[in-house]
């Protein structure tokens, strides 16, 4: 249903990067889930741009719980997160109605709301309408995490550069890192190409891997609501990813069957497969191994370099150059984004099967 | 909602392999769409098993629509579509219930329906059950090429041999194929290649790339209803398939923004984009480009190679040897029910956008 | 969702009067419960007409369950019931597109549908629809029943003849009785009305009286999804059903608060209210006392009587006699579909709030 | 979904009696709809206690609207209103907790929530969280009064005083009325009957009527979406309603079909029907003929008499006497919600139907 995603556990989005505030509603907490606002600050900070390698807008994402939450613990009825915007630029940003930018909404939104859209950067479409997800994402996965569910997202690569592939021991240090890498020379490496992009005013795009360890057997359905399938949706919801693959993913496209097929094996009394080459889900539905994916996120579109575009008042070709505030990647940030829909999807599918009460404390 | 999908437009899929029958209902059709019997038996046998690259079980997928059309057209009111399950061979399937095979979905299965899941030839798992999906979106597919919609999906990779990228001047010509791959030499040797996995009891992957022309500009939401949120929450109900991209997708992770980015020009008096990098969609909403995505279809877990596995009763290692039928690949058959799927999906967008009635005659 | 209702446990539903078959697809049924094929058909059967007081017509409704179920139980994946018109008869029905019948749907599908609908016997707006409905029904009131969760309804009402309230000790009494009235007097009455009704070529309505034994407390939402809120749109999803009332209902309007209000009182140990002026519900969720509600059901609109109506294709007045079989009353019957509807609402909140499993076995 | 309603427009509503802000996100709105904040704070005004015969909690109720309108209009994305508790009084709530108020949601909430509710003021069940409900009905209002569909609600019945049944005349007249009664005797009466149970600490009932004209002919859906079902769902979900009927509603129950049926007629050159017994509504949908309901309001629960409760921590029978402040009636503000969840049902259903463009200006 357009901006309210999740059947158990529903979380609704709205906000505009120019507006008062932004924020979310999740409908369906359990009561009794604990609040820890220290925690969702820190998954807030992750997402913030930071150093030289993100824009100089930095808001300080002073969230408010306005309902739903008493004396640090969820009630059971809707919770409400608040964020103001409070670094907002007055800049005119009119021009964008007319001269889209390459790769952006700012035509697409044109079209769809006839020109009622608030443009100002980017509106609704704007990456920032992100950090109410993760802040509903940090209460989700504290909460997935008393219950030995844990999850970590890592540039896996980005541009050239390539990080190994995380492994279930790797997910605290992971989640300690501000720049989520496993390797500490791709890191540098990494950061060093962000902040080239910068200087040279483009931008680079990356991939991103997730791990999820402790999720229970038996959770997804066979058709619609496959695991890949509401993760998916949720993923791809956000700006910037353009590829979702789960286990081997494309990798499979190479291989045959007797390569690919993960045997099952007994492993300590409980059933395990030798690979996992499935990322956890067979037939939509967990079998108890790690759950692993991977999303693509394309390079920023927001770059300082003078680009083709048109006049849609004057129907002609034209050409634009941004100023401003902007990132030379948002991979990074974009890990706090991934690790917060996977804690809200992975939430709603359990809830489902086992209950509104089931991430209770 | 697990076995429901869609919003304006709504799926609702059922069945097991080896029940009577199985089939689908579509809620919130247009009344006056005209069902045109011969065009979904066309698809249906696209899907169906044929000629040497196939599982031998042929079944003539002889539907009835058995509510919600009258007199050839759709009447408004759910449609019910039935297909016969007449080729059931009495095997005993039980032993699946003791010894699940690799990257099959026996043992969630086992462990999310606690035992009573019905697991013969894979129950409700079945590729099978994709069929009624394909009679659905060949009546979808009907209605939006009358509104100048119009979708192709033909195999652009499998195992090593790739086919070249799809073009709208390509649509007609594939639709036409049984074996949807646009080079003739491609063609030739990815048959070959199934035919010697079949040999050698092995199966083979490969990617499907679809692509959708006349999609009108401003479809899709910006949040969790994006285009691409839709498409790949169905694209991945499809058993087998474990990664979606659009436009460069992954090939994303590699570029910089100003060579990724798609500048806006003004042709044939329309605003378009020099290149379709984004696969038509910005934001999440169409920009009236052609859309292009792909599917990476992992081989047929299904093998005739001694496999290991464990016995669940016994709590032990174990192998396995299937015989029966069973395909080399299925990403041949797969293209039918990508095609199905995304007519399904943007039917979905449409009738939400414009109406209950947009797709009426 | 149109045709598809419920959250957790959603069903669908199909078919024409004079299709071949009408249906009901549910999903999110628990893998474990029993289907017994004899109380299903005890349900369909009271709601067949029988007897001089309902129409001629009588099927005997030979349901097939095509999915879903396996060797007597249900397997966790979408159960289809199919039920079979049998004994439909080819009367010329297409009158009814230009002289629509006063208080039927004939008018309103003719404007919503273009003139697609299937206009035979009421198409799609039939009574008969809610033979599937019971079926769903009963499956769901037997595994209801076995967690101690009972449901019955009684005709409270009909024309100026009453039965007295409903208490929990009538429950099995009343669902053993055929034509479910508690006096014997009252019944023997309300039968000869309608039989009088019938001979006059008239028809009678009513007041249907539910009650619900054993519901848990605490079961329900505060806001859009009380239990009266989901109660109601099933109930009034019932043709005929035009007013649904809780507890005292339109009664309150004439009281005080000091003489409506429940007073809680401890009693075996346990929470209770001292009356039950709120039909067991507090603030839309149960209280743990039995559930009671009545719902309005008007005199059936077939009769064979002239009535006047319009010629829609001349745009004039003109006059309508229907033949053929038709109800005197519908509320004995309707009584199997108020019950059945009540076991989907209460099944889909109960598997809300304590997951999927919950009515296992 | 809880606390999520609608499918083309949806509603999602949140807050506490004692948290900061009370609010509602709707979604799916049109872009381009005017807002106009006077008539929105006139709607909420109607709503708000006033004069002897409310509670003396008087809040301004002064909403902000954070997202989805920019230069006066909709944008087309989440539109979210906010309105600030301002006079939230620091009483000792915790009594309730022990000792739940006799027809409050108290006891139950303790139940569902685990004791982790907020239960100051009533928490999320306070009548106060309806006035986000009805800041985004007086929206849709006012978007539906450009397409020439009004909606009035009247007091039809206080105790025992009754107001004639209002005519599609009387719409303009009732809504500029504060205390909505159409006679000025009937006015003056009910209005003396609150102020008297006021002084005897008391409360009162009655019932409410709706009439909506100029409603488009072929809205609503046969089944599970007929217009009677989703208006009472959302009725329903108003605090203290307890019964709702459409047309003659329960009034059915003595009547014959002969009587009760509407004959079509023409009239000014379109079909009407001679009578309106069935409320506009036929088969579920539009008929054209205005729409007409009634809705049962129970005497507000809150008294100041001594009432007999339970405590629950000791089990055992107590009683209570509360003070503060109460309404001794809320049936004439409850009619401003009502008004809007009409507004909101209709939108929704319309939206539905002919596309979410439908509400443009």
């Amino acid at each position: 249903m357009k901006n309210t995603f999740g059947q158990s556990i529903s979380v609704t989005l709205f906000g505009e990067s120019h507006g008062t505030e932004i924020g979310a509603v999740v409908d369906g907490l359990a009561p009794g889930i604990r609040i820890d606002e220290e925690y969702i600050s820190y998954c807030l900070d992750l997402r913030r741009p930071y150093g030289r390698i993100s824009t100089p807008r930095v808001e300080k994402d002073n969230f408010r719980i306005v309902s739903g939450a008493f004396e640090g613990y969820t009630t059971g009825t809707p919770l409400t997160i608040l964020i103001p915007n409070e670094n907002v630029k007055s800049a005119d940003y009119s021009y964008l109605k007319d001269t889209p930018r390459p790769s952006h909404a700012d035509y697409t939104a044109e079209c769809k709301y006839h020109g009622f859209q608030d443009y100002r950067g980017g509106g609704h479409f704007s990456g920032r309408i992100t950090a109410p997800l993760v802040a509903v994402g940090a209460i989700l996965r504290y909460a997935l995490a008393d219950k030995g569910i844990k999850i970590a997202t890592h540039i896996k690569k980005l541009a050239d550069i390539s990080d190994r592939e995380i492994r279930v021991g790797d997910i605290d240090t992971v989640n300690e890192k501000k720049f989520a890498v496993i390797s500490d020379s791709a890191s540098e490496l990494m950061q060093s190409r962000i902040e080239a992009a910068a200087r040279d005013g483009d931008s680079v795009g990356g991939v991103l891997e997730t791990i999820v360890a402790g999720m229970p057997v038996g959770v997804g359905e066979p058709f619609f609501d496959s695991i890949e399938s509401v993760l998916s949706h949720l993923l791809f919801s956000i700006p910037a990813v353009k590829g979702v693959e789960f286990g081997l993913g494309f990798g499979f496209a190479d291989m045959t069957g007797s390569v690919a097929n993960d045997p099952f094996i007994i492993e300590g009394g409980e059933v395990k497969t030798a690979t996992n080459n499935n990322g956890g889900i067979n037939g939509g539905i967990s079998n108890g191994m790690p759950m692993l994916f991977r999303c693509a996120v394309k390079p920023t579109p927001s770059i300082f370099k003078e680009q083709s575009t048109v006049s849609m008042k004057e129907m002609k070709d034209t050409s634009l150059t941004l100023c401003g505030r902007h990132d030379p990647a948002i991979i990074h940030r974009a890990r706090a984004v991934v690790d917060a829909v996977t804690a809200i999807a992975l939430a709603d599918l359990l809830a489902m099967r086992y209950g509104t009460d089931y991430l209770k404390d």
